[in-house]
């Protein structure tokens, strides 16, 4: 079996060629310091720590996995160590405020780092990977006491933090959580229920770990707006611990390198965070953040899982391939027979579009928080708000689904734990589940962003997307063709719910995935204007990908709109 | 968590009011005792069996799964005892003729009792499932020697039964294969080399095992021309152990309950089965067969998925569904959203579709064996040589994708182990790879049968169906359209294959796709045509599903046709 090994050069071309990312970058005054050069030197930096130190612990990370006795965690082999060097390094911290003890670089080159570090080890980077929004959960809601007490804990990672959400009859439905916190006369509050599916819960990585927690205060409203949020830690600033227990850690079908936990509150003494009754805004002030890291962890695992199946399809021979001579030896490679070099390089194009779009992502979040143009400003506002479900649905997808595809490449070894294949399709599940499930996701894009103005933000989008479109690339023409089909499907829905509320609904994951396909074209053709078509590997690297999301998965927008207009017909659209 | 419960009376369902199947079974000589009361009574037996015996020891067998020592393979608790009481009585025999000691019944039952296993227990269900192909092709290809000493043995299932066919550098090109057979100065042979994944290859069910093994004659030409069919059990008659080990089992992404062997064969005395140089005609004179069963473990094991999805969403309640007014509690039941709803609907069409399906092919075997009219012969032997790769292709598919889509409906508690929801996702996915890959059946369909002959078997088929479309049924128009693109899509391949000849290679899945959902289709109409709307559960039961089956399912067709004629039409066809 062979590891993980970051491509930062495949990373470096979409940041520079593609998005022109370092000269967009540096125009903000945040970051004028943050040259090209740098950039790809944290980048090399980066990606020889997930190489070197972080891929090498998948393995035992899932045969083994975090271990709960008596209510303690005890994390995989080489797991704390990896840990304390990662946060000692600076890693956690990289796009956090100096001002935190932060290194205050731009949130792409995070980005491009979870992507590795996903890809490397899933279960392991599921820890460091909430750090961030408990950060800026913190850091903009929390009072000055408690910020002095834990922000730059928290900021530089030296203590892990958790979301304390899901109970065990609230999961995407929030609202009907039932932990309470009861005010105590010295101002801190009484936390009590419990929690589940909570990710690194409880942990050997750490000296202390920072739970943010929902909880309802006794004179609270039902529903969403009743839920305040706490902060409890494992071990108070005077080193007493608190009244938080790990009941058990579950057993699942992967990610065994992260102990999902049972949490038990049992009259912790907890402060709150930000206003009562404004727990989940709190929590989800990163929401976009957390969302654009799970997709990254789909594009991440993806790669992971390609690269694995094309190393075992340039090695192992089967049978001939159709339209080939007589060649060497008894039988053809596996990667020349035209089923398995569809599926491989349609996982590529996958890949590689998924980082156009996660990238740039990153890029519009830097311009939310550090650009002073207040269109730019709304434009990246609405960029991130339609791109992001959008990102997190398809590529945690792709990941499950299009890894799969990569399994079956290996015949019935990819079914064996040897080759560590079946262990990136294992893992990758969750990720269509958590942070919001991709139908929540399609239920956010289009009830909630799209039909919200009518469709006005999705063509302000679209009109984005169509004056970049490169007007030479040949494909733009029915790339164009595409997105006027889609402005039409908008304005059909939009026109056919008050006849059938329950439509958008039923279409949702059609209309993600008709708008999928549309980003995934525009992100195609950036891709192309910066190849270099006279260099060597042009072809198998860049122009096959591309092929292949032109034949077999572009045709899927026809069907998906298809689907939409059969319901909306139905409606009396 | 709930086991899996047979629902005989579906499945009765579809063999009587869809497919009028005792009537066709009682016209044939063989089974003119077999009437409708005693098939009944032998399904709501199997059902029973199935139900008390198999179902409760799944989880057992995932979790404490197959172990190894020293050369032998201890089975999980219970499965020994379960197999014990299913041969002695009568189980494996069912459809075996009496004169070997089988209950010579239709070939229809069978299959409808493997789809229970597999639902109920694929680990377990490994074991005989090998039993049917091994007893048939000794019945037709071993010495009467070697019959008397094994084939009732192997029909009855008090032995179990192995295929030796794959080898580390050999799969789906068995060509490859290396292991050697050198003829003794006795007339046996000394059988040396390394078998892998082979599934049940030592265990401790039964007190002997039959191995059937691909090897090559000294004088032996390389390729699939130069292999010969060999017989070594486990202890010889005279109660000597052959020189046939175990040296490991796989470790596996599920079905932990069958033992994936490593077998060594270290000049083991054998004997030849049928011709030098024929043995993989002999070894596949039962593949449809086989691949019929496999196909029944899809539809099995995706019933199972779906009744624990079912049962979920019918009990837990998150957010408000769409269009409806405040009822009792604070939310709706997750079966009520239409997203889930979607995802269950959709797979019960999979379900339902999958039984006519396979339930018409087990009885065209039938009629293959049993049939004195050619033409009725011919039919038969045209609709499986077609139908069968297409069934064992997408029904696995489902059983893995549409799987997937059921533990969606949990949330994150699918994906822990508590509900047996991602068990069946993890067993269900070998199934695409064993008895020939989802890709070398597209490749069977397209190339080696349908491209065949031009197309004209082909076209016979989709007479049939056209033929058998109920007049009244409102979608047969588009139905019979369909057809017609079909042909037409068929007669393009053939005339562009001689242009690009990795096309066919190219297209293959989509063109088992577009004849699957052509075939899913019919199948619906047909379970239309025998549904009693006035029934109170008419339409939650049949009409959500062959809604579902519209809306969403068969859209398809359109994508997979469309790609197909754009690869054509660059070939110049």
């Amino acid at each position: 079996m062979n590891a993980y090994q970051p491509r930062t050069d495949d990373m470096q071309f979409v940041l520079s060629r593609v998005l022109n990312a370092p000269a967009q970058l540096q125009a903000l005054p945040a970051f004028a310091e943050v040259d090209p050069d740098l950039m790809q030197q944290v980048l090399a930096e980066a990606g020889k720590f997930v190489g070197e130190v972080i891929a090498p612990l998948n393995r035992d990370g899932d045969e083994i996995g975090a271990q709960w006795q008596g209510g303690a965690v005890t994390m995989p082999p080489g797991f704390k160590a990896a840990y304390q060097s990662f946060w000692q390094s600076g890693w956690p911290a990289l796009a956090a405020s100096s001002e935190d003890g932060g290194q205050g670089l731009p949130t792409v080159l995070e980005a491009m780092l979870y992507e590795m570090l996903s890809a490397a080890n899933h279960g392991w980077t599921m820890a460091p990977g909430l750090l961030h929004g408990a950060y800026e959960c913190i850091k903009h809601h929390a009072s000055d006491e408690l910020k002095a007490q834990y922000l730059e804990k928290v900021a530089t990672g030296e203590w892990l933090a958790t979301m304390c959400l899901t109970e065990p009859h609230a999961g995407s439905d929030l609202g009907l959580a039932r932990t309470k916190a009861v005010p105590m006369p010295d101002g801190t509050y009484a936390v009590s229920g419990t929690k589940i599916f909570i990710s690194g819960g409880e942990h050997d990585l750490t000296d202390n770990i920072v739970h943010l927690v929902l909880a309802r205060l006794p004179d609270a409203p039902p529903g969403p707006k009743g839920l305040s949020l706490f902060l409890v830690p494992k071990f108070y600033p005077d080193g007493s611990r608190s009244r938080v227990h790990c009941d058990r850690i579950e057993e699942k079908m992967g990610l065994h390198g992260s102990p999902t936990c049972v949490m038990r509150f049992d009259e912790a003494v907890s402060s709150i965070v930000g206003e009562p009754g404004k727990g989940l805004g709190a929590m989800f002030v990163m929401m976009n953040a957390a969302r654009l890291h799970v997709a990254l962890q789909g594009i991440g695992l993806l790669d992971a899982a390609w690269q694995k199946a094309d190393a075992y399809a340039q090695e192992r021979r089967q049978m001939r391939a159709p339209g080939k001579g007589k060649s060497a030896g008894e039988a053809d490679l596996i990667g020349e027979h035209p089923a398995m070099r569809r599926i491989l390089d349609t996982q590529r194009a996958w890949v590689d579009a998924g980082r156009v779009l996660a990238y740039r992502t990153a890029l519009e979040l830097d311009l939310i928080k550090h650009s002073a143009d207040a269109e730019q400003q709304a434009a990246a506002q609405r960029w991130c708000a339609l791109v992001t479900p959008v990102m997190k649905s398809v590529f945690t997808h792709q990941a499950f689904h299009g890894g799969s595809d990569c399994l079956q490449v290996f015949g019935g070894h990819g079914y064996v734990r040897e080759w560590g294949i079946e262990q990136i399709v294992r893992d990758a599940r969750v990720a269509m589940i958590y942070e919001g499930t991709n139908e929540i996701q399609a239920i956010d894009l289009l009830v909630r962003k799209v039909m919200a103005d009518g469709g006005q933000s999705m063509n302000a989008l679209l009109d984005t997307l169509a004056a970049d479109l490169p007007q030479a690339a040949k494909a733009s023409t029915s790339a164009q063709a595409r997105i006027q089909t889609l402005r039409a499907v908008t304005a059909q829905i939009v026109k056919a719910a008050p006849q059938d509320a329950a439509l958008p609904f039923r279409v949702a994951d059609d209309y993600l995935r008709a708008v999928a396909l549309v980003l995934m074209d525009w992100a195609w053709l950036r891709i192309e204007t910066g190849v270099d078509a006279d260099t060597p590997d042009a072809n198998t690297r860049w122009l096959a990908p591309a092929k292949a999301l032109r034949q077999w998965v572009l045709p899927e927008f026809q069907m998906r709109t298809f689907i939409i207009v059969q319901q909306c017909t139905a409606a009396g659209a």
